[in-house]
């Protein structure tokens, strides 16, 4: 595939750019009216998720209206537990829900390896937002880590502080293999189909990842993740692990190409500690677009300096929140695309 | 006062103890049925924090209890808003909730300075309390630390962002640095008078410091949290700041005693990170006394392996969670008080 701009995918090889790519976490969401008249349209999230041509218009409507040098599918990472067998709803205001959660390795048997083809609706909403894309952007595909999976098929619904997921780790550790043994091969196989269908880079986001120790996190997260990075050899991957700032040199033993930062880590720290072999992404506090443009202005350049001009594709340290104007979206991304170091 | 066990005032100083000392934040709550039963009686939460013979009662029950090295005053960091004319209510199964909230210069008008004198339910529940343990442990004095009382104030309630609060800081930082200012002046003079009224040993509480990015915690946090360890001379005082891990190394610049870890940071790189010249307190992660005793006992000499013999205080890295079993509970005590290096 030729890219019209391939910033994003040079940056996260390690090559030189002539400036740091920009996108935003759920930049396909709610900040943006045209998706919410989308979501009105589909009725529903999960129909939005499961419609190919729903999925695929929100994931292009910012590239269209706030000129991002990406795109990601617009998708969940729940999908994974419901092609396992184990649905989620969503409920409107409130998150997900599991009805069914799965607690020990006798509930191991109501669920099974998620099939690709079982999630042939994110595949196919990938094949159909690349060709719609024409090389404008790459495109690109996500999961979640293996922990924060388990946290939500565990635990049944979000929590503060997902006591029941993890005192299974301490409780019945076996268990908790198995299950977290199950999530990644059914991740591995769900993101070799969604390269197959045309994302170009993967993400995987560990948004739990801040709730646990260093000790269980290297036992029942990183070593997840990494068989993921090893198997993933045909693009470039990110790891986002929200709160696991203790993991950061673990994550640059591992064959990925980008890391990603939340916004209480500091850029020239992170950068020490991961070294010159990886991109870093991020860090902007999604707070700073309630701000005045000219303060997103100073603090948006202010991070594009502390990040340096080379291996940093720009991004929130979060996903963007919901009631954030737009413009002051266009403004962080502006800044970005506008700058010179 | 003579303690028949200063052992906690000893590690917070840096003296080598025979052994390490324990309490658990949270101690005095809902884990004792005995606590519950007041809890009843005194109808509603904030009553019992008003009525210094009841809050008294329940700071004491942990000591016979659950045989801990320590009794922290029953109460909670909102006096300070409360005694400075921002009213706070707590709601069952909510949290609590400030009918009115400051959120520019113009409302500091409706707020003045706390007087330690309109808090004298706080240090005659201190009194009694001393009175009544007849030097068997110290009793730990409190306060939140003041950006997370401004955080409460702003917001109005108990959030999973605090944007509001985080916006103020971007769109307004002269007003946050004068609510901030105010809430700095009340807190010095409540710690002093906690002090005077027979607190051994004081602590911070920066529960919501980890919403915040290193640079607007160095702006808006720590330097208030200096000013205060400035102005506490008297006894020990420690810092916990729920998710700062990036402010350790500054921590270790300010005249404290004892820098309280949460779960997610490595006992070793925490030591090597602020020195030789503080005591650690933690951080055992609050799930894991949901675990079989077995595994607490191990989990828990491991903790206290990792933080070696001295210049350390035993406890959770947060909260004791109010649906802990009081048998793990004491089973992690007892561990720490039979443990021996």
């Amino acid at each position: 595939m030729i890219y019209q701009n391939d910033l994003i995918l040079r940056a996260a090889r390690g090559e030189k750019t002539e400036r740091t790519p920009v996108w935003m976490m759920r930049q396909a969401g709610r900040i943006l009216k045209e998706y919410r008249a989308v979501r009105e349209q589909a009725g529903d999230f999960k129909t939005l998720v499961e419609t190919p041509e729903l999925a695929s218009e929100v994931t292009i409507q910012p590239v269209d209206l706030l000129g991002v040098d990406a795109a990601i599918i617009f998708s969940d990472i729940l999908v994974i537990p419901d092609a396992m067998g184990c649905r989620y709803e969503m409920i409107e205001a409130r998150g997900p829900n599991f009805p069914e959660v799965i607690r020990s390795s006798a509930d191991l048997k109501k669920i099974h390896i998620a099939d690709p083809s079982d999630l042939a609706y994110v595949t196919d909403a990938i094949t159909l937002t690349v060709k719609q894309l024409g090389g404008r952007v790459p495109l690109i595909g996500f999961a979640g880590a293996p922990w924060t999976i388990f946290a939500y098929m565990t635990e049944g619904k979000g929590s503060k502080t997902f006591s029941i997921a993890k005192k299974l780790l301490y409780t019945d550790p076996v268990f908790a293999h198995q299950l977290l043994e199950m999530i990644t091969t059914s991740t591995i196989a769900y993101l070799k189909a969604q390269i197959e269908a045309g994302a170009a880079m993967v993400q995987l986001f560990d948004s739990w990842a801040g709730i646990l120790s260093p000790v269980q996190y290297a036992e029942f997260s990183s070593r997840y993740i990494r068989a993921i990075c090893e198997a993933i050899t045909e693009v470039p991957v990110t790891i986002f692990a929200k709160g696991a700032f203790f993991a950061l040199e673990d994550f640059a033993t591992m064959p990925c190409n980008t890391i990603g930062l939340d916004w209480n880590m500091d850029p020239a720290d992170a950068r020490q500690r991961v070294g010159d072999g990886f991109t870093l992404q991020g860090n902007m506090d999604p707070c700073l677009l309630y701000a005045q443009p000219e303060v997103i202005e100073a603090e948006t350049r202010a991070m594009l300096k502390a990040f340096g001009p080379h291996r940093h594709i720009a991004n929130l340290g979060h996903g963007v929140y919901p009631d954030t104007p737009v413009e002051h979206v266009k403004t962080f991304i502006e800044t970005v695309k506008s700058y010179q170091q």
